[in-house]
């Protein structure tokens, strides 16, 4: 299969019009992990990324867990003096939900001015399809990798990985690697690639609130008995003091102070609230007060809404008082703040607050540490000089919102370094509707991981 | 059809078994009229009143109007000199929903420890028909009534009456009336009949707040937007202060206190917080802490969440960061409080305590003012004779924190005074799952208003 007469990079561009293609038929399968009316196209995306690694010239095979598979492609022909490296990402989407707000269906793409619209497009189908894309680049033109390459795609990375840690710990001398690579993130702006220096965490949770045996009449009871909609509102609402703080007695013990390097680095970012406005539709007024936007991203915790159901939310009036209310809570966590803790004193908290009358019970649905990188080194050398050599620019440090919770327990377990470099652009709307990759990244994206080979062959 | 050989208090006894019947039929009909889905059903209920009304021997029509139709039913054989009642009653039912919490289907009534359990059982088909089988006893036994009587039954009380005032007017003439009766509430415990002195009022609302153009990703965006679902919980819980006091300005203004007479009979009340616990399922901390639970649910304003929606509510987590979110609130009204004011206060106040980020946009879905009866004459000592006759007790004098908007505008339309006597008992779950009616109130109900003809007669 090896292509002599050409090189990596060129056989990328004489292939794009059938990469696009692959990409799109990855897209269209609705592989919802959260879902489980979805388990057999959960099961398909996995069994399409086995046969992708085989077709770009790995071994690969598709292994169970107690949920959703886990794909593992292997490549060790570098010989046991070069470098492992780990390639992770997922398979796996966030439901498509609220599907009337996209412009085009979630599951069948659409390109609409260089922008490829799908669900999975830029987190992280597509991006993991760019590092099979280099890899297959490498192996088509050259017959060979410069690093012994594992590939390890998972299916439950938008439902918390619940099986991977175990699935990891129990391969562990399989998927030994001195580096671990992960594109599931986003450039700092158009033609600006960026190098992550942290994750946040999570801690996500659903609070809720019981008070009467059932609904009630809201006239012949209302004022008598306490709402447990108001009341949870009420404990929502006091989550954050009028400063945008969180009023959880401790939750800021475990938050660390960045370097003063890391500091200066996002103060030195250009960052424009008018612009940012008009990507999201709304000025950045969520918050502590006392930080700048990227700071309260990147190194300060939060605490959102991410979902409130309760009473009557049908069309008209229904005057009920209704018997339970539901919030599902989260908070964002920085270092060296652990989903642990934070339960324990959210727990601790809804305790003091709970007025009689109702009570408030924590079901705790997802939880992650946050990761730092380390910011020198080889591995950063490498990365730095793969993005300069695709994209003609000095790649920015960057903080990331989200949450890869299993950045901390691969390097911990495999006893790695990782490496984060993503290709999605700001506002790409990932968890959200229409949701996209733009081609430019697609194809820059390729192109800095053939290098980032390249590179990683000489740690 | 007259049969001399017995009384219209012995003919109920004898038909008993149909009656039951007859309610069952008329309990089947789910004529849900928030719900455009349920028109044919509505539309059937009517039909069923009106046939009901030709039984007992009244002329009876079905008059269309822009909503669901109204039934009138008339019999004026007792002459210019006597009065005319106008009895009012509605045949539509709430939603059932929750349908999961009811322990019979709600539209397959089914009698368990001498109740009828059944959406409508208590509001009002039951009540509406404990009249319709008094005039039948009355007209069955004696071919004639003691008093001129118009049967006005309308099918859009649950959705706040929106075309019944237009009708009122349009008919006045026709619906000319001295008194007003009604029977759409409860008694204050078993074995203790009730005359209500007050209904409070409503005005309902749906607030919409709006911040990012689109749902985002939580750890993308939290902390830099401002979450509309976190503004709208805190917007909703500084509704209240500590002490359960509306915090909205002014909105205490019109609210009058009642005379002592009132606020004695009130204290006279047995109010049993330990049974009341058992009946609801909790204790009753809502509403103002200065203020009992009676007088808190009688002579004191409430505000309640009826409904909270946003973000993600199925399974599992997702984390988003909904672009918007909505709460569904109702205020309880006293007098002199008016809707109107209400939805002018809450505006003004929403646009003080609105953050920057997001927009609150007040939506007004139902409004009603606040009713006080005329506590001496003619019409409350007919009333208090025919519940004596049939309870053999006195009774008491109650308010009703649920609101029957209609009262105050068919008195104003009709120059009428309106008497309010309600035969369902505490914990009837109007409104809720598991609606209940008891028999033997409804065995009673009927006595008691075949007694009230009679008395009635005398004014």
């Amino acid at each position: 299969m090896a292509d002599a007469m050409t090189n990596p990079i060129d056989f990328a561009l004489g292939q794009r019009t059938r990469f696009y293609e692959e990409l799109g038929a990855f897209l269209r399968i609705p592989s919802v992990s959260a879902k489980s009316e979805h388990d057999g196209d959960t099961e398909r995306a996995a069994e399409w990324v086995r046969e992708q690694l085989v077709r770009a010239g790995l071994e690969a095979e598709t292994i169970a867990t107690p949920g959703h598979p886990v794909v593992v492609g292997e490549w060790r022909g570098a010989g046991a003096e070069a470098p492992t490296v780990l390639i992770y990402g997922h398979y796996d989407v966030q439901p498509a939900e609220p599907l009337e707000l996209w412009d085009s269906p979630p599951f069948e793409p659409e390109v609409r001015d260089g922008r490829i619209y799908a669900r999975g497009s830029a987190d992280d189908k597509g991006q993991l399809f760019l590092h099979i894309k280099a890899l297959e680049a490498h192996l088509a033109t050259r017959g060979r990798l410069p690093v012994n390459v594992i590939v390890l795609a998972e299916g439950e990375e938008e439902v918390g990985s619940p099986n991977l840690v175990p699935f990891v710990k129990e391969y562990r001398d399989r998927l030994a690697a001195q580096t671990v690579v992960i594109s599931d993130s986003a450039m700092f702006a158009p033609g600006l690639p960026s190098l992550l220096f942290s994750l946040r965490g999570l801690a996500y949770f659903e609070i809720h609130a019981t008070g009467p045996a059932s609904d009630l009449h809201s006239g012949a009871y209302g004022g008598a008995v306490l709402n447990p909609a108001n009341a949870l509102a009420r404990v929502v609402a006091g989550l954050h003091d009028e400063s945008g703080r969180i009023t959880i007695p401790g939750f800021y013990d475990d938050v660390l102070t960045p370097s003063d390097e890391t500091l200066a680095g996002i103060r030195g970012l250009p960052f424009d609230a008018d612009e940012y406005a008009s990507e999201v539709g709304t000025v950045p007024t969520g918050g502590e007060v006392a930080f700048s936007p990227l700071e309260r991203l990147w190194i300060r915790p939060s605490c959102d809404v991410n979902g409130m159901l309760s009473g009557y939310t049908g069309e008209g009036a229904k005057t009920v008082l209704p018997g339970k209310a539901m919030a599902k809570v989260s908070f964002r966590l920085v270092p060296d703040q652990s989903p642990e803790r934070v339960r324990k004193l959210l727990e601790e908290h809804l305790a003091r607050v709970t007025p009689a009358g109702v009570t408030m019970e924590v079901v705790e649905l997802h939880g992650g540490r946050p990761w730092s990188a380390r910011l020198e080194g080889p591995l950063f050398t490498a990365a730095t000089r793969a993005l300069e050599r695709s994209f003609g620019a000095t790649p920015v440090l960057t903080g990331e919102g989200g949450s890869i919770p299993i950045v901390v327990e691969l390097e911990e377990i495999l006893g790695a370094s990782s490496l984060l470099l993503g290709f999605a652009l700001p506002g790409a709307n990932m968890h959200a509707p229409n949701e996209w990759f733009a081609k430019d990244c697609f194809e820059k994206g390729i192109d800095t991981l053939i290098h980032l080979y390249d590179e990683l062959a000489a740690l």
